[in-house]
This record gives structure tokens, sequence and C-alpha cells, in this order.
């Protein structure tokens, strides 16, 4: 069979690509082993912020004696939870499948294997194409702790499908995926332990805002072990885990009935017979990409996280786009300058450009404006007894580097200042423009 | 005493006006006759969101089980709302009043007169001043109705000051201020009727989306009578509202414990020495100011609701930015190109820019997409059983002219399209841009 397009994996990158493409009018293949929709849609973002709505749910009844309503007794019920993520995850896969049989995507379930960079091998049949894209993702890194390999930890694919909850949970790794699985199973009553082995939490984050966030789940019962490098794993008969770590204070050891690990995430090359392509690698071992996702091989694109560049499904959205337009002859290019950055604890922290830490390594002069979110009336009204941060850091001209905020909504108010940052604007020109009061974006004016 | 600026008023436009000319290091004094902040802070705005939050809080509980969270019985302390919305206002009052006294700004209490543009009398003193910015504000327009002078009927001060809920309520006026208190009495369980004089509730407002939110009331018990011009008011002795109408189906009346009369609000010109300055009117009776909302006067300014353009707050605080700019020597201008509207009901509309009906009575050929905010993976997985809907409208050549949206939290999210609307650009460059996944604003990605 013969296609314009094929493209190898149906997460972000690659049913944005099938959209992207089909909405064109060329022919496109779109070879997927699982499910459609990819680690996102189906045991990542989509089904994460399903159970963190459920937890931010519990939150608010729990604390509606703030805003003067009464709430009785209350609780969760987590198989329900777990069974609304799947209608969630499952609506959306539907969604996804019907706009790319709209537009002609021809979806082939099955693992498909490259032949050469015109022919794709699955099922038994061959697929020839002009151009094509790897999308094959991400996968959970296990590293290589003693022990390991007899215990039965959680990845956060168990963690999303757990009905029962644990009295007890160690997370090992603070990042975005153990924050916000810590922030659930702390909503939800667990005794939560986060073992980091850097200083802080969230690295890529502004340290500031990883250190209030910190402070306040603290502040709520989260345990944190900072600068503990974990060196062994064990289990006694009955499944409780224990975590041994050594820190600056020495050997320690935490206990839980459970063990989350969340160390991060990197590239699925293996498997799909990248190796029949030759392609050009970088330094650091990734696929070397330009500008338009192109490989070393023309025609052959490399998009989301199997580049290994930013990991974020978002970013992989991006990168489709751009593929797809370099491979209908239109002008586009990829760029990281903006690339948002959230964590969806309650509150939330959403991080945009540059941070202060990063600035200073590089000798860039710049400047920082801080405001509490108590500036913006609309937070006072709606955070009773929460506060949140809004920083912003500019450069000699006014030009906005990066924006670091913690504080809900701030994962629907990044990409303003997103947008700002990728067309080079000054910080000055966002008062030119009139905000909707009360809202808690208009913070951003006040900056 | 000698001033370089003298404002009269204190709501939105007068203290913006103070904040931004006191930062430039010019001497101001800001005459307020009653509570800093004005009707936004202290009655309007920020005390309609408080008590619309605990109103929002209950419904989550309510509907908590949506989510798998059993709530146990629940219910609103009115009081207790009321009384968290005065901490609120205090809240933020002072921290006007802060900004003012780091600014230098001399607030005077009390009615001020002015004498001529250059010098104003109150409280028995004379204040001498170089520029004047005039922003008395806006107060409840009430009507000629037959009767309305012998009832107690409410206007949104007393609703706000409620502290027993009534049985049943009749809203005159589907406005605004209308339907987020038919939303807010809704519900706290109060039998709600909204009297419209129009064919549809929220004029200016999309009249798709107005009937789509209009029938999302009606489901939840809201009684709409549309077209229906109010011809009498009376009470009975225990203080029994009736208000008496003509529709097209003839004469009728409804009955309720409590009335709340929302039909508009008028410019405040009367009662501080306006006529002094022989300022120029337009045609509609309006105070006439420039791009620079310079009046007729050379250094007297009319900002705010007085102007009578837009009564909103935040256009408000722009025009204030902007005269304070011009008294300054800046260049600046006002543009009401994308001045936001939101209806704080929930689900939250919100709009910019032209709508279809203007466009068609104006003859501009546009182009309109739509999209259900089930489009957005984070709005599924937030907003179980409801949706909403994302419309831009754009021009021949792919340019902005407005958008319109129903669903949370479409607030937050629509100055980003003001932002374009203002800037001229066209849609496909909004799709340059990284949206953070999963987010409900990634919709305007879609569109």
């Amino acid at each position: 069979m013969d296609f314009q397009l094929a493209i190898i994996g149906g997460g972000p990158a690659g049913y944005t690509a099938a959209e992207r493409a089909g909405e064109k009018g060329i022919s496109v293949v779109l070879f997927e082993k699982s499910s459609l929709g990819g680690v996102c849609l189906n045991e990542g973002c989509i089904p994460t912020k399903t159970l963190l709505y459920s937890a931010k749910v519990f939150d608010t009844v729990r604390n509606a004696s703030k805003y003067a309503v009464a709430a009785g007794q209350h609780e969760v019920n987590l198989p329900k939870v777990i069974s609304r993520k799947a209608k969630v995850v499952r609506k959306l896969v539907l969604g996804i499948k019907s706009r790319l049989a709209e537009r002609h995507v021809e979806i082939v379930t099955g693992e498909a294997r490259i032949i050469d960079k015109n022919t794709v091998e699955c099922n038994g049949e061959i697929y020839r194409c002009q151009s094509m894209i790897l999308a094959t993702g991400s996968e959970t890194v296990v590293p290589p702790i003693p022990g390991i390999e007899s215990v039965a930890y959680w990845t956060h694919r168990d963690a999303l499908e757990c009905k029962e909850l644990p009295q007890s949970l160690v997370i090992v790794g603070g990042g975005v995926i153990g924050m916000e699985f810590a922030s659930f199973f702390n909503s939800l009553g667990v005794q939560v332990t986060v073992v980091e082995m850097m200083d802080e939490i969230l690295r890529g984050i502004d340290r500031e805002i990883a250190e209030m966030l910190r402070a306040d789940y603290a502040k709520r019962g989260v345990r944190f072990l900072l600068q503990a490098k974990v060196t062994g794993l064990q289990a006694d008969e009955s499944g409780n885990m224990t975590v041994s770590y050594e820190s600056q204070e020495g050997e320690g050891a935490v206990s839980a009935q459970k063990m989350l690990l969340s160390v991060g995430r990197r590239p699925v090359t293996k498997g799909f017979g990248l190796e029949a392509l030759g392609l050009e690698l970088t330094e650091r071992g990734r696929i070397k990409v330009d500008s338009h996702m192109e490989t070393s091989v023309a025609g052959v694109y490399a998009c989301g996280d199997l580049n290994g560049v930013s990991l974020l499904a978002h970013t992989a959205v991006r990168e489709a786009e751009v593929a797809v337009r370099h491979i209908m002859g239109e002008s586009d290019a990829m760029s990281y300058r903006a690339i948002p950055s959230v964590v969806y604890t309650n509150p939330e922290v959403a991080s945009v450009g540059k941070d202060e830490e990063t600035l200073r390594a590089e000798g860039v002069a710049y400047r920082a404006i801080k405001l509490p979110m108590a500036y913006s009336g609309r937070f006072v009204a709606e955070n009773e007894g929460v506060n949140g941060v809004c920083k912003v850091l500019v450069d000699e001209e006014d030009r906005l580097l990066g924006l670091h905020m913690l504080g809900n909504p701030s994962s629907e108010l990044i990409v303003l200042a997103g947008m700002m940052i990728e067309d080079g604007r000054r910080l000055s020109e966002l008062k030119r423009y009139v905000f909707p009061h009360p809202t808690v974006g208009e913070i951003f004016r006040e900056l």
C-alpha cells in the first residue's frame, strides 16, 4: 500500500501529525502498537488530571467551610475515580479516532518495523511512503537500584489503576509526575514520603517556587527527603516496601505500603527498526533533528519524546505541526523559547522561559519582579487562606525572559507569558491590553 | 493646597489613575465621598465574585458525586458568606490604601465640588491642581415603573447584604448583574424568575451563547420571561412583591418574596459641580472625550463609567492609565476594540470583539468557527456532564474579529483573544504558540 506519509506512534506527536496532514489532503498511515493517544492520553496527562480533579473536588469539599459552606461527612470512592478516568480517556480516544477518520487517516494497530526510509512493515503487510514521522514516545526509566528486580514497585501506570488506597506511599523522584501523585494521594489521606536525589523537588522549575510548594505540602503532611540517593529496595512478605537511602545525614530508610517510581522517562528507540535508517545522533545520543524536525535522512522526521528535547505532550504537538508543514513545503520552524511547564498540584505551578538559576549561570543580566497572587482581587475572593506568587524575569530592555507562578489557575494563564517571550516583547506592552476584571490574570498587568 | 493632579472619585478609574500618577512622582490628591474602591470593589465586581465563589463551592459540593466524591448534608451559611465578603473587600481596600500611601497620594474623604478646572473644594478646603481626572462612576438606573416608589425593592447593594434567603426572587433585568444574581440565588435554592424586556438575556453577548446559558439555567429551575415589559410593582402587607408585565402573550404577573432591580446603570454627573466646567457633550448627552480621555477643556479628563462609553471596571482602569500617560506627555491612546465582557455565572461566559449580529448589521463579511469545549481534554476531565462552546469570528483575511465562549474558566482565557483582536492578528498565528497540555485554553489552537 502506498501513502504519502507514514507515522509511527499514535501519541500527541503522531495523532497531531496525522490530523494536520490529513487536513491538507495527503494520504496518511498511522501505526500504533497499543492505544491511540499514546502515554499522554492513556496513562499520562489526561488520566492524572482526571484523578487530580477528583482530589481537587475532595479538597474543595473538605475546605468548603472556608467559604461558608458546610459539607458533612465526605469521602472519595477510589474505584469510581478510576472508572471515571477510564471513561474520560475512552471519550477522548474516540474523539481522536473520529477526527482521524474524518481526515481519511489509515490507522494500523500493530508493531511497525522500519525497512528503509520509504518502507514500513506491520502485521505482515508492506507500506510504502514518501515521508515518515517517527513518534514512538518515551518510557519510564527504571534505574539499577539494588533489589529493584525483586520488589513489586508501582510506576505511574499502576498508580493510575490503584483501586484501594494504601495507608502509606513512598515516591522515589520528586519531579512533576512524583509531585502530582504526591498531591493526589496526600489529598486522599495517604501518608506520603517523597525521596528526591537533588537538593530541591521539581528540577527545571524556579527554585523559590518549588520550595514554596514543598513547604506547602510539608504542612499538609507530606514528608520530603532531599539529597537522598536511593541505595536499595526491599519488600517484606506482606508486600510492604523499604527504601534505603544515603543523605547528608548518613544512611536512612523509609517504609511504606507501596512505592511509586518516578525518576524520569527516556525515548523509545528500540523495537521498531530504527537502526535501518542509520540516523545521525547528537553528542548526548539523541536523534539529531533540525528546526523542521527532519533527521539526517531527508524525508524522515522525529517528533515528540522520541527526540529527547523536551518530553512534554505540548512540545510534541507543535513539533508534529512543524514537521507536517515542512513536508507540505510551508515555512515554519520549531522554537523552544517558550515551552510552558505545568505541575498540576493544588495549587498549580506554571513556568515558561528561563529561571533565575539558568540566567545567572548564563551570565545574563536580568531583573526579577515578584508579586503575591493576593494582588488579584479575584484570587483573594477564591483562595481563602492561600497565597501564591507571580515572578517575572526581564532583561535590561524590559523584555520577558521567564515567568513563574504558583497559584490557581496558572496552568491556563502561562501561555500568555509564553506568547510574549516567544515574540520577544516587553513587559510594558502587556499594559496596553485590557484584562477583564476581576481575573487572576490581571496580575500580569501589575508586574 | 497645590497638587499637580486632582482626581474626583476613588473607584477603579480614580485609584488606578492615582497609583500610576503617584508612581511617576507627581503630586496627587484623590477625593472619595464614601469608600475607596468605588462601586466595583465595595458593592460590585469583587463582592459579587466572592458570593458567587461560595455558590460555586456549594455547586461543587452538591455535584461532588460526579467526580466520585461523596459529600454528606450540605448547606450554605448565608450570614457567613456575607461576612466573608466584607472581609475580602476590607482586605482589598486596605491593599489599595497602602499602594496609594506608598505613592504619596493624598486621599481626602468628602464630597468634592469643582470650582473651576484648576480648583476643587472639599470639606471647606480649597485644592488647586494643574490637571483633573473626573471619575465619579455610575449609579443604578431606577426606571419610572408605576408603583416603584412605594415598594421596597432590592438593588444589587441590598442583594449583597442579604442575610436570610428569600424563598423566591424576581429579578427585573436579565443583563450581567441580573444573571449573576440569578445564578447565585438559584445555586442556593431560591426560586428565581428573570423578567427581561428584550427577546434574549445578556444584551451585547453573542445570542447563541446567551441562549445556551439561558437554557442551562432554565433546566436548573430559573424561570425566564422574555420580551416582558414591566408595567407595575406592588407589595402586600408581608412585603411580597408582585411584578406586572406585558408580553406577547398579553398581560401577566409574577410574585415573589423579594424583587431585585437590575435594569442598568448610568453615569453620575450631578452633585460635584460638573456644570462649572461647561464640558462639551456628545449627541447622546455623554461627556465628550478624545482618545486620551481628555474632555473639551484641556487638562480635564473623564474616565470610567462617568464617560458612559463602556461601564466596565477594566475599561476604567485602562482609560485612567491612558489619561495619566497623556498628562505625563507619554504617547498612548485608548482603544475599545478588544474590551472583554465576562458573566460570572457557573459556567462563565466571556466575549471579546464583535458578535455575529453586529457584524451582520455592519455588513462585514466574516466566517464563524465553533467548537464544543469538549474538544479540550482538560475540559472533559473537569466538567462532567457539562458542555460549552468556543466560537471565533474571523474576517476574509483570517483576522480575529470576535471570540465568544461558554465554559469555565473562560474569564481567564478571553484576554488572549482580546490581545489578538487588539493587534489585528490572524487566527493561524495562534498556532505558532505552544499551549500547555492539558489546558482548556488549548481550544484556541484548534479553532
